[in-house]
């Protein structure tokens, strides 16, 4: 299939992107991509390419952006019941902090998982990634953490591996066991500790080998948060699960700096994630490494904070900096990778394109598939959108609709109906 | 047609809510609303209607909210061409009024909209009406001012005649002639107010009996501000369309404070709109009238302005409260109503009822359509939404994605297939 007369073919070739040099977009103007089976094999304008396949069936992209897939490398997206009624608290004045504190917050949701059997977490769960994929999202990682205890965090993985073999959209799994302390250790997180160290994650690791043979090791993640993991807390874990051979990530510097950011540096976590309150020694040493830096703009909005992760500051240092939604049921219901480019340019003055190589190349990269996509490149696989617009400053300019018309994964064509309706 | 079952039907009966008896969201559980044609014929509980009307044909509404079609009380959606490259500029730190000093801003769509012809306005605007419906609003007012001279004035309206013609969405025209200094009167802005004193709002009187005799006049709108017009052109103008029988609409308060709102209030105006600098005396003397409050978070959201209406102050001095996407090419291009709330929740400590009944029967009022549309009760207008989600909290709370399912609009039932996919 030859995609062709795109007005904008955006290719983000040529790997991750650091610092000032972020929102290279590769532009071919009336650029046309051929794909294969669930592979691109070609990229160029579409003169150079119907004239080297002029017998390939034809997709039509005039008037139209063609960009890869969002990649969100950062979601929370599986999980039981909603916290409606804990935003009108919130609206009321209450902190995060402080719902969590009342038993409320993070707790709730893992009281309504804990219950959930799998095909009821299947079933609430799949509506919010179909909702992902149809604004753009073609791979995403989930998060566990909700469920707090072996058999519920293996219960939440399950449930991943089988809602990315049903697809579309593919799933990269991450074990998030210490997203909180559970009810059961309030008095003794270091007790927990223990159990994560010395039970969880070496079950984690036999039972990965007999239900998901042959696939990648998931990450292991850590919210290294006041009220969650300390940092000697959090550096037990991660350097447990690195031992163990799990690639690592980490949650820090949301509401307060613990040091998470240069922990996660000293271990080679793929990315550090939030990065609101995060020290300037931090940002110098994520500068030095290859750990991504991800912003998670929706969570202070969601919040109704004003504070946003430094940006400028991580390129200036030279960080490779990616986007993500958050997506969870606390802070940032929100599926939409298009609202978090159009947040990151209006709260961290990043430009649509470098929201663009943030939200694509750079976070593939954070979830360690920049080899496989985040890019329009021959070779990779055929993961890619077609906008509605033909200019793709529109993404970051507009907001709170969908620009998709069409997502490609693996090579099929899925046409989004956003912005239409029909007469039943 | 009877529509049942429904896990909350909020009626927002009773008319405008002033001050804080905003969000009176007059709730019905299992509710049920029975249609007949254009018109709401009877509200109650499933139980209540289905006994009384046995052979109806039904539509269900399970595990959904049934609330009023949104009301978008203030718009600028018809334009031409787009302002993607200023959004960068913007980005780079350039202000609003400066970009505007320097040719751009307003002008440069009155430049794109003054040489397009109505198929192409028509063609161009569209997409956004049909945007604007699929999330939900069934009536939106629509406001010209990219002419900012006779004929292309005219023209803005007769497409706006010939686009609520066509439908589905209801458009409510005002003439915002005195949206900004046209080029050609740079120097002479009194010039261009006696222009449109002495002779636009002559023609546009006899203008409108011929074009659209029996329709209700459209509204006359000023923006009342630093570099477009003063406190005494305001009153000029707004004083010169009342005495031809105009009801009145006026910008204030969105960059500086001129003294619009307390003119708004004086002259009896339909709403006065923005309101971010208003002083406690004009929020005094909105709390004393019937002028509506149309707050249009959207604007400084979209110039990434931490400041916002005062809401609060508003609703403590009895002001009518209502909300607004102000979607234009500018500063705002966001048709969906759903994330005005979700923004107004969080900028401005509005609960989602609050914000509900501000963007429903406050709408209706800012347009003073409230005898008709706005709410669900007999003898109305039959406008409503049944959205995704079993609890209207979930407006709000959620951002970013669509939760309508279906938009009925005069009776007639429109499929929504936002956050879905089909294979093509």
């Amino acid at each position: 299939m030859l995609i062709h007369s795109a007005s904008q073919l955006l290719t983000l070739a040529g790997g991750p992107q650091r610092g000032h040099d972020l929102g290279r977009l590769g532009i071919i103007e009336n650029g046309a991509v051929l794909i294969r089976g669930e592979k691109i094999i070609a990229v160029g304008t579409t003169d150079e390419l119907r004239a080297r396949y002029p017998k390939e069936p034809l997709l039509d992209a005039s008037g139209c952006v063609v960009m890869p897939g969002f990649v969100d490398p950062h979601t929370h997206v599986i999980w039981a019941g909603d916290r409606a009624a804990e935003f009108e608290m919130r609206l009321e004045g209450k902190h995060y902090l402080e719902i969590l504190a009342a038993g409320g917050g993070i707790l709730s949701t893992v009281r309504a998982t804990r219950t959930a059997p799998i095909e009821s977490l299947i079933a609430q769960t799949r509506p919010r990634l179909l909702r992902m994929f149809a604004h753009g999202t073609t791979t995403a990682e989930v998060k566990t953490g909700y469920g707090l205890q072996t058999a519920t965090e293996l219960r939440l993985l399950k449930a991943l591996l089988l809602l990315d073999e049903e697809g579309p959209l593919e799933l990269v799994p991450t074990f998030l066991g210490a997203h909180a302390i559970p009810p059961e250790f309030r008095d003794d997180p270091n007790g927990y500790t223990d159990l994560l160290c010395e039970t969880m994650l070496p079950i984690l690791r036999q039972w990965w080998e007999t239900h998901a043979p042959g696939r990648p090791l998931p990450f292991v993640d850590v919210f290294c948060e006041k009220d969650a993991f300390d940092l000697e807390q959090s550096r037990r874990i991660l350097t447990r699960a690195r031992d163990l051979g799990f690639p690592l990530k980490i949650h820090a510097d949301e509401f307060e700096n613990l040091g998470g950011v240069s922990l996660a540096v000293e271990l080679d976590a793929a990315s550090a994630d939030h990065l609101v309150k995060t020290s300037d020694a931090d940002i110098a040493a994520l500068g030095r490494s290859e750990t991504v830096a991800v912003s998670l703009p929706c969570t202070p909005f969601g919040l109704a904070e004003c504070e946003y992760t430094p940006a400028q500051k991580i390129l200036d240092a030279g960080g490779i900096l990616a986007l993500a939604t958050d997506c969870n049921p606390g802070t940032a219901w929100n599926e939409s990778m298009q609202f978090v480019l159009a947040l990151a340019c209006r709260t961290m003055k990043l430009t649509p394109a470098q929201a663009i190589a943030a939200a694509t190349i750079n976070a593939a990269h954070a979830i360690r598939r920049a080899d496989r996509i985040g890019s329009i490149e021959a070779g990779k696989q055929a993961d890619l959108l077609i906008l509605s617009v033909s200019d793709y400053r529109h993404l970051g300019y507009r907001f709170g609709t969908n620009l998709v018309r069409q997502v490609i994964k693996r090579g099929r064509v899925y046409s989004v109906e956003m912005g239409y309706y029909r007469t039943a």
